[in-house]
């Protein structure tokens, strides 16, 4: 196993950091990082907000649903879905790219190459030595969170991912049967077999919170996802988006 | 600089592979790489398809725009949105999670997923040694590729990732300009300077291009850009999207 496959396999989420900020040599590398993923036809439609103040920090704290570590950390960064460029491109080259910007396979590039750029600066993070934690809460309040980090239309904030040095240990949490993820030449068809692998994955989830809480926990994965799924959450999220110029067509 | 910071500031997307299949151990590490990604509340939402087939490659080769390393190449990873299993989770607990999955919201985790996931298995597979080229041309043909994998309602086809041998070395190509992706507390608000970013990364663009082509090539990037929003491209995507289960609300 190489030190790439090595950092990869021990992620575990972070949420207590040391009260020590990123130097901005860190800072650097995470972002060159981030800006060497992939990028569909080289769009780069993305934008990340480093936020060091500490009333940004806990207004941004506040509004994913008080989360200590989303204030105290080495520094947060928001990664945004961003075509803001592009439509000023479009200005500079004088063509009208708007229709394009607004489809639905565009919000779908943006999220998809911000969601790259952001693995690749988790693992550069990691890499050093720092914990992260990615923080989705921020959807909790997209138009606070926009209008805090004055964000311009054909921009929208994705998800946070608050970096410092771990000031705890925690474990790496089990993942779904590898079989359950990963199907070869076509999807799955068998239902009873997959359903057997998630009541096999119910007994190690069990199993794990039982150990981690010395017997307080034992929730199987399925009753996790059916509680959280329950209700439906963000639900003017889709309102947002149109609004923000993604997705409208 | 460490391993995995050198392997991610390396990358480039490799078009040209041997005719060497990936191992049984080289795909399982790369699946369980993908694996540990973070994912939003433990959901894991995406599902990895691994094609060998050559028919079948030969079918992505033609619903992806008859690029030959779709073909060709060592593995070929379908990337998925996938809420299936969480369906599965509502039935085996009772619970209606129809109106949850089926929010914008679950639309946007399971694409940042999925993608997170991606990024892990790419690096891993750079790391030991093999090329990379990410697919987004299977957007073309959704239907297509949905009925060819057999992807049931709650799981939709967002990219290949082709695999294997390098047979030809590529260059880096340049990104944005740092300060033009990266913004401190808030969304940079200077359009002049904006604009400046973007020529100035033209100028870089150019010479890049002009020197891989011995002169025959000079796009700006707005260029590039402009032309490629010319005209909106996959505009049944909004309508697949939906028909699929995702984002109707």
């Amino acid at each position: 196993m190489n030190d790439v496959i090595n950092t990869i396999l021990n992620h575990r989420s972070i949420r207590k950091f040391q009260d020590v900020p990123l130097s901005r040599d860190q800072i650097i590398t995470i972002v060159e990082s981030a800006q060497m993923a992939s990028t569909s036809s080289y769009i780069q439609s993305y934008t990340i907000i480093g936020v060091k103040n500490p009333a940004t920090k806990s207004r941004l704290r506040e509004f994913s649903g008080n989360q200590s570590y989303v204030e105290n950390n080495g520094h947060f960064f928001v990664f945004c879905a961003d075509l803001q460029r592009h439509k000023l491109a479009g200005d500079m080259e004088n063509v009208d790219v708007l229709a394009s910007l607004e489809t639905t396979e565009k919000f779908m590039v943006s999220l998809i190459d911000a969601s790259l750029a952001a693995q690749n600066a988790a693992l550069a993070a990691e890499s050093m030595g720092l914990g992260i934690c990615y923080i989705g809460g921020i959807r909790n309040e997209m138009e606070g969170v926009s209008k805090l980090l004055k964000l311009p239309e054909y921009v929208i904030p994705l998800f946070g991912l608050a970096v410092g040095v771990p000031a705890a240990e925690t474990e790496i949490k089990p993942r779904l049967p590898l079989e359950n993820i990963y199907h070869e030449e076509t999807y799955q068809q068998n239902k009873a077999e997959f359903k057997d692998q998630l009541e096999e994955y119910n007994r190690v989830i069990s199993t794990y919170y039982q150990r981690r809480t010395n017997g307080k926990r034992s929730d199987r994965w399925t009753e996790q996802i059916a509680n959280m799924l329950k209700t439906p959450k963000r639900t003017q999220m889709k309102k947002f988006v149109q609004q923000k110029g993604f997705m409208k067509r």
